[in-house]
């Protein structure tokens, strides 16, 4: 069985993720960060969906002490995301970017890929309903893909760790769509930026998740 | 003053490139990491360095379950290194490589830079005297400098942070040179991959070190 490595964060995108590759016949490990998060609820919501997906997965603790981002600073508002004609409008990149994250991610995804010979690594980012991160953009993983062959000895023999992106370019909607096709626990998945008992339903990534299922006019299980 | 993040480890190169950046005229904030490797005892190293530079530094802990390397796992014995007319001979790339270790490094580098507004990282790589890491080539680091310009908030905004390696095509004889020229304690400095109270003077580390010295007839005051 081919392996992968998945970056699980516990939300909507990561677990449709998750079984798309389990669906595609991979052997999922799956890395769960635990990075200072100021959702940090999102973890054991990721655990929970690596075990129903009967997956192996690793949570990996790191510190960003610098900060830098309102995911990791509680001093820093979250902010109220605005939804205009279905689309979540922001000035610019949110507060809620934290800087280089999904370098990061992947950098230990690459690592880990490596060293038990897995030849992709998953990653459920969006750039059509998203908050606008450098991070999630088609043209960042185009050059990462680059980087991965320049960066390890794997690479440099000729063969290659691919990092693949089967979300990237949907909507919201379809995302949903194809997690109830793929049989996705959503009742386990947590996408709020405020770590709170219930989701707040006001933050970007509340309004992006409204979104699709109401697109679909589908009740969220996790927002009951 | 321009801020620069360095990446310093504790050897030659890293406290070498320390050195060359605070000559540049940059502020220094160094980025220390402890990532479980065999010769912890750098990490000591690195920090009475930055303190001599009278240089910020932040230790940062990462752990690399996988492991993949005789750096990073007791069972794997770090290879004898063979000099053949002043070169260090290896079949390919050792197994002291770590899988993704140096974008690991950036990625975290990456993050503190921005967070701080700095807009250059300096890393002690070389791929003249060196044991043949991917992720030490020149190649590797054009990529990188790609990859940060699409990963920041600073990078699609136009802005750069700049991966510089002043030392990548320098001999160890012309690292050593320049340690001594710009006043480098060269005596804090540790290289050996093994971590005895003494280096071991046979892995491809001490290798390349002494054959730095030995060039200019210098004694090393490390290895006395």
């Amino acid at each position: 069985m081919k392996k992968a490595v998945i970056l699980l964060s516990g939300g909507l995108d990561s677990a449709t993720t998750l079984f798309w590759a389990k669906n595609k016949g991979y052997k999922a490990h799956c890395l769960i960060f635990n990075y200072g998060q100021r959702h940090k609820r999102e973890i054991g919501s990721a655990v929970k969906i690596a075990k129903a997906a009967k997956s192996e997965f690793q949570i990996i603790r790191i510190s960003l002490p610098w900060k830098g981002s309102s995911l990791l600073d509680n001093k820093i508002n979250i902010p109220v995301a605005k939804m205009v004609t279905g689309s979540v409008v922001n000035r610019g990149i949110p507060n809620t970017y934290v800087p280089a994250r999904n370098t990061i991610f992947l950098s230990f995804a690459l690592s880990y890929a490596e060293a038990i010979g897995a030849g992709s690594i998953f990653i459920g980012a969006n750039a059509v309903d998203f908050s606008g991160y450098p991070d999630c953009r088609p043209g960042y993983y185009r050059i990462f893909n680059r980087l991965a062959k320049a960066a390890t000895k794997k690479g440099v023999a000729g063969a290659s760790i691919e990092i693949v992106t089967p979300l990237i370019r949907k909507t919201k909607a379809d995302i949903v769509r194809t997690a109830v096709r793929l049989r996705v626990p959503l009742g386990l998945t947590w996408s709020c930026y405020k770590g709170g008992k219930k989701p707040c339903g006001r933050c970007d990534s509340c309004l992006l998740r409204k979104k699709g299922f109401s697109a679909l006019q589908m009740e969220d299980p996790a927002y009951d």
